[in-house]
C-alpha cells in the first residue's frame, strides 16, 4: 500500500506548535503515576482537536478520532518523568520536584524523553484530525502514565480501558532513543525483555560477632545466595538462550561488631522467552529458600517491586510496517535491529485483548553543545535531552506513516 | 601476705559519698575522647584529695598518690559512655547527648557501665588518702577515656604517660559485669581476645542490570570474598585455636536495575593468639586481594578501623591476686574463669613498658525491678544498670585488696 | 545453476558396493590416529578409481581427481570410531578392540558414524570418475583421521596438506544426524562452536583430616574455583552471546582422612564467537590463578587437551549451496538451523588457506528395529547406527550436489 | 598408694622374650579384622600363662587373669596393622600382604605400632602370672581388632564381650607414640577426638557439556556443599570449641565433555564435645539436603562409614594414675598434655558398661639409624618404627603400674 505523504507534511505553524508544546512538557515532568498536570494538558488539547477523551488508569488519559468506517488502530505514547536532577543548561530545562512514596522531595526530569512522545503524539493528533479527507477509521491514543514504574499500562487495562474505547485491530508505539538520528530501529518478534525485580528480605538470627554460633549470619547466608543464583544463568539457561541475573543491591548491618538480625537484597531478572522466564523466577525461589534451609533460618521474604511483560512485534505486521516506513523514510532510515535488553510495559496493552502490536525506536538527535567525540547522553542520564530537530519530525513522520499504514485506505 | 581488711571499711559516710559521685556520673556520659566535663569532674575530686594530677591523652586523667617508700603500683578506670538511649526508668538516667564524628547528635548513656568504674577508682583513691597509716608506697591512678573505641590507652602511651608517671611493678584493673553478683572472676593467663575491625572497599564497574558484561559486579565480588572468608576459621585456624571472623556489615547498590560502583562490608577479628592474629589477617588480606584480582577489579581498600590489643593476666600475679581475694572476698567469692572473646585496650597500658597486668571482672547486680526470670540486661543494652549496691562495694572492695596486696606492708 | 542430476544417479550395483564398503568400514572402526587399516582401505579404493593419493598427517589419506581445467573443490571425511561398545545388535556390528594411549584395550564402535561419510566419500569419488564428462575441474577428496579428539585436521595442515594438494576455492564437508531422515540442515554463518577442554592441577598441602592448618586444602579450593567459574557465563558473557563452561571431572583424594595433596578438573568451553572465547579463556585463566593465590597455594597447572576452531559457513556460499541443495532434493528437504553447540575441526582445513568452507547435516534414519515412540539413539550412544537407506544415498547426493555446483559447469 | 616396683621388674630373660615376641608380630601384621594368626599368637601365650580365654568379635581375644579377691581391672590392647609398603629397612620388617574388601590385594605393615601394644600386653600378663603373691583381684585383657577401621570395640562389645568377662571397675589402655622417649603423655578428661566419617553421593542429571540446561550438574552441586559446610566450623562451631570438618575426597565424572550422572564425596568429622558433634553432624545433614533442593537435584545419599566414639579419660582416675606413675616412672616422666584431635575406639569398650577409662601416650623411641635432625618418622609412615628399647620397657612399666595401682594392695 501507498501512503499520501502529504498527509504528513508539518507546516510552520504546526513546527512552531509541536515545539512549544515540548518544551513546556519538558520543563514540567512529573513522576510516575503522578502525573495529574500533564494528564489536564494533554486532555486540553485532545478535547481542543474534538476527541472523545476520558481519563483511565489514573492519570492515563485516551482520545478517541473517529472518522467513518474502517480499521481501528491503538497508539501509545507514555508521559511520566523520572526522579533526576536535570543538568543540560538548557533554557527549558526542569527546575520541578515530586515527591516520592516515603515523602523525599525530588528533582523530576524528563530524562527518558517521554515529553518528545507525548509531543508526537499530539501532534499526530493535530494533522489526522486536519486531514480526515484523506484516511477513515478510528485511531484510540492512549496517553499513558507510569511506565518507568511498570504500573501505568496495568492500570489502564485494569480500569476498563478496552471496555471504554473501541478494540484496535493493532496498537503502535515508539520510543526516542539518542544517536540514531532520522531513522527507525525495529526488531522482528520480541523487541524487548520481559523484567521482574524483587526484594528478598533474609531473616537471620542476631548476636555480638564474637557469638557466631548464637547467630544465624544473614549476611553470610547472603552472601551464598548471591553465589549460588549465579548457577541459574551458568547452568539453567539454555545456551542459545538470554537472561540476565542481576542483584543490584545487598544492605546488611549496622556495625561491625554485631551480626545483625536481616539482610535485604534486590534482584532483576531479565528474559525474552515466558519460557526461559519462567524456570529463572522458579529457580531463584528454589535457591533462596534453599539456602535460607541450609542455614536453619526462616524461610526469606520475597517482594514483587515490578514485573514488565514481553514487548513482542508480530513478525508479519512489523514485515509490513517497515515496508511501507522504507518508502516514506527511504530505506536506509529503516534498520532491522536484534531484541534489547531493557523493558517496557507497553506490550501489556495489546496482550490484554490479544491482538498485534509493534514497537519500535526513533532517532533522537544529539544536542548541538556537543562536540564530536563526546559520547552521546543516553537515557536516564542527567544530560539526556535530544535535540528537537529533526527528533520530533522523525517521530511524527513514524507514527503517521504507521498510522495511515492502516487507516489510510480512503 | 595478709591485707588489713579494715581499711576497706566503708563508712555510712563513704557509701554515701560514693553513691553521690555514681548517681552523677551515670546521668552526665560523653561519648569516646570526647569526655571533657568527666575529666574535670575526675580532676577536681582527685586535686581535692591532694593527689598529683595531670591530662594525658587528651581527655585522660593520671592522680599520682604518693605515700612514701614502696611499690608503684598502677590502677586503671576506663570513663567513656556510648551512643545509645537509656530507657532504664531510672530517676539517674541519662538525658545527654553528644555529637558523632559525622556531625550526627545522638543520645548518650553509660552503657557498658564506666560509670562504676570511675566510682570505685576515686572511692579508692580516698580510703588510700585518709588510711596513709596503713600502707607504704605509691599509686598511679589512671583514668583512661576512648576504651570503646580502641584509641584511650594508645593516646595516653603516646602522650607520654610513663614519661610523667612513676613506672609501676603492675597495673590492676576491673569491668562490671551484670549478674556476677559480689564475686569476682578472673582468668589467668590470657583473659579477652584482641580484636581488629577493618572496612573494605570492594571497587568494580558500574553498569545497567540488562549489562553485566559491561560491569565488575562488586555484589557478586564482595559475596565471593565473603564466602571464602568463611575457610580462614574452618580450614586455617589450629582447630583447638580461637578465632573469629564476622562480616558485621555489608552494603553495595542504590538501585535494583543497576550493578554499582562499589560496594563496602566491615570484618571484625577475634583472637587469644599473636600467631594466630597474624595468620588470620595475613589471610584475610590474602583472600581480599586474590578475589577481586579473580574479577578482575581493582585492588579493593582496605581501611583499618580499630584494633584491640590481647588483654594478658600475668599468671604468677594472678595466683597472687586469687589467693588474696579469697581471703578478703571468701573462696567462693573469687572464680577463676576462661578467656572471653570480648576486648579491652587495658593491655596496652602495662604492654608498652613490659610489666605484668591483671585485668577481672566484678560482679554487676540486677536492678531489683527485674524480676526473677528476666535476662540480665547485658552491657550495650538500652536497660543495662546494674544496681548501685552491693554492685560498687564489690568493686571498692576488689580494688583496695589489689592495691593493698602490693603496698599494704607497711 | 543448474545440476546435471543425471550423474548423481545410483544404479542398483552402485547401491550394493556402497552398502558393502559401509557394512565392512562398520564392522571394522579404530581410534582416533590409530586409522591404520581404515586408510589402508580408502587407499586401496581411490587408487583403483585412478586418483593420485598420498597419505598425510598420519593415518589420513588425500586424493585428487583431476579433470581438466575448472575450479578446484575440497570434500572431507573423517574416519575414526569411539571407545564404545556396540549394543546395536546389527549383524555388522563392531567387535573390535582398540588400545588407549594409557594402555587399556577398549572396545571400538563407529559410534559417530564416519563409516558413512566414508562411505559417501568414496562413493561420489567413483561417480565422478565414470562421469568424468559431465563435470570440469579438480575434486580434492581429504579423509581425515582424529576427529573425535581434534587433532586430525591440525595434523595433516601441519604434515603439508596444502603443499602436496591443488588449493582449492572452497571445502565442503557433512555429518549424518539421526532423525532428520532425507533431509540436509545448514546454518548461515556460524555452523558449530568452538570447543576448548583444559586439564587443571590444583596443587595444594597434603595433612592429615584433622590438621586443616597444616595443610592447603586442594578440594576446598577446586570447589571454589568451580564456584568462581560460575561467574564467567553469569556476569562476563554478553547476555545475547553464547557460552557454556562445563567442569565435565573433578578428581581429588584417596582417603576419607586424609588431606590430599592435589586434585584435578577438565573444564570444557564453548563459544561461537572469538570475542567471547578469548573472554572465557582469559577469565579461566584468571580466576583458576586468583583462586589458588586466595588459598596460598602454588599456581595451578593448566593443561590444554583439545581445541576445536570454529566451523564457520560462508553465508554467500552457503546461499548458493542451499539453492541447488533445494533444487535437487526438494524445497521441503534443505532446512535452515541455528548454530549447534557441538564441535568440529573441519573448519581448520580451510582456515589454513583462507578459503570459504560449507559443513552441513545429513539425515540418518533411525533403524526399522525401533518401534516409533522410542528415542532415536544420538551420536556416542552405543545404540547409535543409522539405518543404511535412505541414509546413504542421502548423503551421497548432497555430496555430489554440492560438487557439481561447483565443478559441473562443463 | 605405693606400688612394688620390684613387679615391674624385667630380668634379660624377660626383656629376651619380650623383644621376639615383638619381632614376629611386627614381622607378620595383618589387616583390620583380619587378624587370624595374631590371634591364635594371643591364644596361644595367654593360654600357655593359664589364663581363661576367649575369642569375641571375630578376630578379638580375652584372657582373664584370676587371683583372688579384689577390684577387677581391664586392659586393652588393640592388634592390627595398616596396608602401607613398610620401607624401614629393619631386619624384621614386614613382608606380609592382605586383601582389601575389594579383593585388592596390598602390602600390610604395623606402621601405627599395634605390635608393641600387644607385646607389652603379653608381657604383663606373664609379669602378673609370676607373682601372683603381689597382687589380689582379677585382670581382664582384651585384645582388640580392627581399630584402625572404628570396627573392634563395637565387634566385641556386640559379641557379648560383658557378659562373657567380669565387669572391671576400671579400663586401662595406651598408645605408642614416637619421639616421647621414656615418658607417658595424659590429658584429664577429654583425651581424643570423636571422628565420624561419611560418603555422600550426589545425584544429577547427565547431559552434554554443552546442554547444562538439560542437566542437573552434580559437580556444581557438590562444590556448592563443600563450600557451604565451611560455615559449620566457621560460623556454628562456638569459638572456644573445637571440631575439624574435612572432606578428604571428591570425585565426579569421566570426561571433560560429559556432565555426570553422579558425583561422590567424603567427610571427616572431628569433636570434642557430644553436643558440638551433634551440632556438627546436624547442619552437615542439614546443608548437604539443602543444597540438594537448591539445584532441584534428589536427595543426597549419606552412608555413614566409621564413627569413633569419645576417648574420655576419667579426671579423678586420671590424677590417681598421674599420681602414681609419676612415682614408678618419676615426676618428669609425666606430662599433661591437651587433647588431641586424633581417634580411637577405645573409649567404646568402658561406654557400654558406664564404667571410667583411663587412655594415654607412651614414648616411642626414634630408631637409631636416624641422624639428629631427621624428623621422626609418625604413625602411618613407610617409616614408622619406634626402636625396641626404651620403647617396650617404658610401655611394660606404665601398664603393670596402672594395672598395681589397683590390684595391688595384697
Amino acid at each position: 500500500m501507498t501512503i499520501d505523504t502529504a498527509v504528513l507534511g508539518l507546516s510552520d505553524a504546526h513546527t512552531a506548535r509541536m515545539h512549544e508544546l515540548y518544551r513546556h512538557l519538558h520543563a514540567h515532568p512529573e513522576l510516575s503515576m503522578q502525573e495529574t498536570h500533564t494528564a489536564a494538558f494533554i486532555l486540553e488539547k485532545l478535547t481542543h482537536l474534538g476527541l472523545e477523551t476520558f481519563l483511565c488508569g489514573g492519570t492515563g488519559i485516551v482520545g478517541i478520532l473517529r472518522n467513518g468506517d474502517g480499521p481501528v488502530v491503538g497508539y501509545r505514547a507514555d508521559t511520566d518523568g523520572l526522579p533526576i536532577a536535570e543538568d543540560t543548561g538548557l533554557d527549558y530545562a526542569s527546575t520541578t520536584t515530586g515527591t516520592l512514596a516515603d515523602g523525599t522531595e525530588v528533582p523530576v526530569m524528563h530524562g527518558c524523553g517521554h515529553d518528545t512522545h507525548v509531543t508526537v503524539g499530539l501532534t499526530a493528533a493535530q494533522l489526522l484530525t486536519e486531514r480526515r479527507d484523506a484516511w477513515s477509521g478510528t485511531v484510540v491514543f492512549i496517553f499513558q502514565p507510569g511506565e518507568e514504574t511498570g504500573e501505568g499500562a496495568e492500570a489502564m487495562v485494569e480500569d476498563g480501558l478496552w471496555d471504554k474505547a473501541p478494540m484496535p485491530s493493532i496498537i503502535y508505539g515508539q520510543h526516542v532513543w539518542p544517536g540514531l538520528t532520522g531513522t527507525v530501529n525495529i526488531s522482528k518478534g520480541t523487541a524487548m525483555a520481559m523484567a521482574d525485580s524483587w526484594r528478598i528480605i533474609v531473616h537471620g538470627q542476631q548476636a555480638h560477632a564474637s557469638q557466631p554460633d548464637e547467630s544465624i549470619d544473614p549476611i553470610v547466608l547472603g552472601a551464598h545466595m548471591i553465589v549460588r543464583i549465579q548457577t541459574i544463568v551458568s547452568r539453567e539457561v539454555h545456551p542459545m538462550k538470554s537472561a540476565v541475573v542481576t542483584i543490584g543491591t545487598f544492605h546488611g548491618g549496622l556495625k561491625e561488631n554485631i551480626i545483625p538480625a536481616s539482610a535485604e537484597f534486590t534482584v532483576n531478572v531479565r528474559t525474552f522467552d515466558v519460557d526461559v522466564r519462567e524456570r529463572v523466577l522458579g529457580s531463584l525461589r528454589r535457591i533462596i529458600s534453599a539456602e535460607a534451609t541450609a542455614s536453619g533460618a526462616p524461610e526469606p521474604v520475597i517482594e514483587e517491586i515490578t514485573s514488565f511483560p514481553q514487548c513482542y512485534n508480530d513478525p508479519s505486521a512489523t514485515e509490513d510496517l517497515m515496508a511501507v516506513l522504507g518508502e516514506v523514510l527511504g530505506e536506509d532510515a529503516v534498520i532491522e535491529s536484534p531484541p534489547v535488553m531493557g523493558s517496557e510495559d507497553f506490550g501489556l496493552l495489546a496482550e490484554a485483548i490479544g491482538v498485534p502490536s509493534v514497537y519500535w525506536f526513533f532517532g533522537g538527535h544529539p544536542q548541538g553543545l556537543l562536540d564530536g567525540d563526546a559520547p552521546v547522553p543516553g537515557n536516564h542520564s542527567p544530560y539526556f535531552a535530544p535535540a528537537i530537530e529533526p527528533t520530533l519530525t522523525t517521530g511524527v513522520r513514524a507514527a503517521m506513516t504507521a498510522l495511515l499504514s492502516k487507516v489510510g485506505t480512503a
